[in-house]
């Protein structure tokens, strides 16, 4: 089993070599813009192409927000010439009809942007680019409308079928680690020693989305414990002296971080078929592991407490689990599905509200965020379709008959009371 | 340097653990179809994505009609949707008009299409789909509007930035190997001795572009001899007696052999930059090469003298060099590109037309489409961006001082004697 | 994990740079013998390796035959040395007395092959340098007794720890493919259609040992057939028509030819474990697999019936069958162990006698050698190491009963009768 | 090419399945040991191979003691045998005659080693065994003679051409690069960070020697700095805010470290084509570097001036210059070669004694064994040839002309009035 990094990195990194001498082209960036939008071929295209990148990347903010905007406004669609191609395709849809209203309706931008990623290490800008754009629209109407296209272009291009996942071990490239270092999000890692831990004991796993074109640049990770028994504080599962066991005496999967890596690729999903996948690579090679289950994070969970008025102790576990429980079964958004955001994302998946352990996370932020209770999803093979459509449908939560009596056991009054 | 194809095989041939169980799903395709463009997550998506892809599979030409036909009408764009889209993006041109606007404009079959590509491998299966489609949509117009679609998307999937150049050896997998065999379309290959005689000696090389989800699949390959000397035959190139030289020793790059490999992918262009990527790495690798030219075909030669009734005899070497001069520098298109097909390719490239050769391929298919005669394009590494810049403005052809007085050598009245 | 692959790449990259220029060294060979082995670092050593077999390359045999007669002349053992070095070791047995008898017993020739070996890609040299030898010492005892030099090395290189089972399939280079054609020593491949049918289908498999520093040459190959059942002729077998199965539908896994492909590592043994190794990792992919069995010649089987005036009827094929079981069963060299050398090798490895076939190699050389009946001899993993043993301590053949039956079922007047 | 270098992955990937099921065979040592060199084939040699590894890896330094003398004096040779196999092959040479004093010659210890090394990834555990020989070998004569059997195998199997030369730098595994910090012993690597600054920079560089079958663990290593001109301190060479250049701006390229990783392959020498090897490859990579140097401490300064009582200042540029030109040049061991260490590498290996500098080292190391002094060895690709050789037949010390003078430059009355 070969580390795609290796080998593609080689083949992208200093594998092109420009055909002649290209000097700096000091025309303004519109001029050059419209010019690769214009040409005719790759000759001059790719050419441009770098000589806008590399403008770009010496840009400050300020340069940036004009260059964004002119995207915005001087590269968007038509409506007079979407009018016409809509006549016409009106009229009569025919070959020629629909390609014209196809170019009509799609702004000069999209085309300038696949043009850009012509140039070898290009998405990896590109992605940069969108995460400058987030940052910088915000506030910014028009901005934000042409985000939409940096958006629809990349849903295309990071679509689930030109991902790999791969396992990310302590064989793995210094390069991707230092980057599984940065973007843990959920339990901060703080050093090499604390990676290492996470990566090279036998009950230890973790595994990565990666594209081929960025393939040191982990799009999504997730971390994973093999355990015997489903475990209630990440304490107790990250302590360095704990005793580790062999990956075939584990009956239960505990991914216990889940991490979203580029901002620049923002609303662009792959994080529902990542524990999917990855459990069903595990059971196969370890037909012992009978439970698939997370170790969650509740985000919202004090905040929620606050906002209604209900008090809590964190020092009184069982009322904690039950306001948890209530919270995660019942705070709703006006949309109707679940306040807290990982609820979400794992309710949406197909699993179900398992358990809820107070004194589960003990540090700060899990103190400030939930009182420090944390929750386990559970993903049960045989009913993960069935939770997703129900949810997906109805709002319907699944969840076990020990959550639901928890969920019920807080009296109204009591929350009253708290208050 | 790591062979791509090994890598990425594995990772997407038995990786997918299906989740669950799936049985086949009975319903009409049609509500497979819509399910999956409706569906909210990838949970059910991706399995009936698969549903789709194995049971198109399966069908007969009659039964691809009808999903393409259900394609072409079901899911186009609905004008009087765009309409409205459009009136309310032209009042206010917000984020939220423009996503809706966005959302109007695109058929559900582009969606379709991605969401289908989400299953692993269904790259490959959509490419063969759309190979399908080009031969059945002939004649209708209505398939060949969808085929825009798949056009449009691939276009976006191919981008040059997603593609690998990779060098094709006597090291390569025999299930690689085998397909260019097969793809080879200019001189053919007949045998694995015949394909070990173009890539084993030190002077032969050659080269493909692969996508890292397909990496078995070449999509346009080049195979290049490395010579003392411009060559001007093709049975001399590959006569089998040839005497090897060192590739330190070669002066000249002769690329020979240009095959597009993927029906599916026609209008998808990549060959333009493969040649120029080449040569660079080439010159690169080897910096005794001066000289990079093509030992290309005339395939509309004997085709337009025919047509313009003038008379040729194959064995009269200077007046057949001077009808090939004549046609390639004079032969136009109603837009006023040359009439020869590998002449539009290579000048559009930015070469010139640098020698023609008679007696220069003795095969049958040689004989039959330009009487034998071959022509050498040659890529100049300064001039090369200027070429195809007028080239693409005002349609000038590049070509050396010889094949001017060659065409200008052939007196009117001898066109028309000859006939 | 790519990294340690990737390794090896280098080795064949033709990577080693001379340091400064090297220019022949026309000094008689002895002369650079003597010089490489009195060398007193890497610096010059390496350059006058590179010269000794620069040379050898090109020498005619009786050269070589020369060349091997100074080695086995001029760099032997020196008896005098060896007593005078004794008789210190004998009276005192320090570490100094140790160094000076090991220097004085291992002849100065082992020294110049290890230092030859020094030379990147040497040891493929070397092998094929012993092929030369192997061919050119027939009935020249001394040059007999230098391999006894060569084989003391190789064994020590070519150590089982030191290689690497491989699978060979349609994905393998051509270059490592081309050789298992070649070297099928059983039942030949006649071209690469051949080839693909033993390793494409989804029921054949083929495995090689391979040393890391000539990755490109199998030592030794086994090809592999997963059937339903105990198959009963390779025509069968190897039927082009024949339908494929799945392999997880095969309960047995059948070793139907075992090659060796190195001349110059004749007496070098790895067959034995490669047999084993195959088939426990086979039985870890593939847990349906119950039976591991070869189908393998009886190579001896008619000259030992005609030396021993035996009459046999091809066509009768239950006598057929009787006279191969008790040909196996009884016939034996002087030291004990079974005339045939096919039996010897898999008795030796522990498998035993399991069933024989009339009728079931029907080439020319399968009726030359054994009137076409075939055996199977059964890898039965909980009675191997078992029946090792009591073959190598006391020669008995394990078989099955009904082996044994049909053995005991030639009357000895029946054998007399055939004469 | 993939395939090639692909080969290796298998060796570490626990591959190797045990056929049957292993119970631990409870027998002493020394019954085990005899098994196994008595074993007729690998069937059961294997599997007593594990046994026996196994059993030493859970070994207290005591048993393993006993078990080095056990293999030191009872699988000795025996002299009687010696004498009476070279009577014999004194008599008449013979392909027997040598055979039986092959085997005579040789102890059974040796074979006892190589068997054990047909266990998968036992290489790496005897190289540690080893290091636990020399270890507990200090002082004993007997076990010293028994590790004369170790090197003389390991000198085989570490061959030169057994080796791979591989770049590491931070896309290196994680497992690797620990290692190269553990290793370090030059300049101390005290983080991962520092680790980077050594391997990440255009300007640095990293290369290791390491064997097919342990590929995780680097042999020897050199550090490697690019720079303009040769630098003067090893301080100014590692600052952390230096300014990084392009490889292709530099001229020289500065081995300013290299560390021996084993100590189980003490005396096996691969240091000395290691430097030559990189300097020959980072030529061909960038033509720009004309210079190839080391900056080098040297360790036995002090002490050689404390031991010939002469007195020095570290703060006298000048005078630590001319002490130390002359030590390098002067102060020599009884068998007349250099008295430092790492002069008698250099020079050994070619390399010429070119510049010296003080106040070079201002680490408490530095400061210690040379008074902060360094020195440069320069390889001069023409002339290390000739400097190795007559520095290995008459113990010249090539040296710059400054050099030279600098040693010439301390009157001898100097020295005394130092002291």
């Amino acid at each position: 089993m070969m580390f795609l990094a290796d080998i593609l990195s080689t083949v992208f990194e200093r594998r092109y070599r420009p055909w002649g001498t290209e000097k700096p082209d000091d025309r303004p960036m519109e001029t050059l813009v419209s010019d690769l939008i214009g040409a005719t071929g790759e000759v001059s295209g790719v050419t441009m192409a770098r000589q806008i990148l590399s403008r770009y990347e010496v840009m400050v903010d300020a340069e940036k927000r004009d260059f964004f905007r002119f995207l915005a406004t001087g590269l968007a669609v038509s409506a007079s010439d979407v009018r016409a191609a809509l006549e016409l395709y009106d009229k009569g849809q025919s070959k020629a009809s629909y390609r014209a209203f196809m170019e009509a309706v799609e702004p000069p931008r999209q085309e300038l942007i696949r043009r850009l990623n012509q140039v070898p290490d290009a998405t990896r800008l590109l992605v940069r680019m969108r995460e400058d754009l987030l940052r910088l629209s915000r506030g910014d109407d028009a901005l934000q409308a042409l985000d939409l296209d940096f958006r629809h272009l990349f849903a295309s291009w990071f679509n689930r079928g030109f991902l790999v996942l791969r396992p990310i071990n302590w064989e793995s490239p210094a390069q991707l680690l230092e980057k599984i270092i940065a973007y843990e999000a959920v339990h901060a890692i703080d050093s090499w020693d604390d990676l290492r831990r996470r990566l090279e004991p036998k009950d230890r796993r973790c595994f990565a989305f990666l594209h081929p074109v960025m393939p040191d640049e982990p799009l999504i990770f997730v971390e994973v414990a093999l355990t015997k028994g489903i475990p209630g504080s990440v304490q107790h599962l990250l302590a360095e002296d704990r005793s580790v066991i062999e990956g075939e005496a584990a009956d239960t999967a505990v991914f216990y971080s889940i991490s979203n890596c580029q901002a620049g690729l923002a609303g662009i999903s792959f994080g529902n078929s990542l524990i999917k996948q990855v459990a069903a690579d595990l059971a196969l090679e370890l037909p012992g592991l009978k439970t698939f289950v997370t170790l969650s994070p509740i985000p919202g969970l004090t905040k929620w407490l606050e906002a209604e008025g209900i008090g809590y102790d964190p020092e009184d576990d069982e009322r904690m689990r039950r306001l948890a429980a209530r919270y995660l079964m019942t705070a709703k958004r006006k949309d109707g599905l679940p306040l807290d955001p990982v609820a979400r994302f794992h309710l949406g998946n197909g699993a179900l509200v398992h358990q809820v352990h107070a004194g589960a996370d003990l540090s700060a932020k899990g103190q400030k965020q939930s009182a420090g209770v944390m929750v386990n999803y559970l993903y049960d093979l045989k009913k993960v379709t069935q939770n997703h459509e129900r949810f997906a449908s109805s709002r319907d939560i699944a969840a076990s008959p020990e959550i639901r009596s928890l969920a019920a056991a807080v009296p109204e009054d009591a929350l009253a009371v708290g208050a």
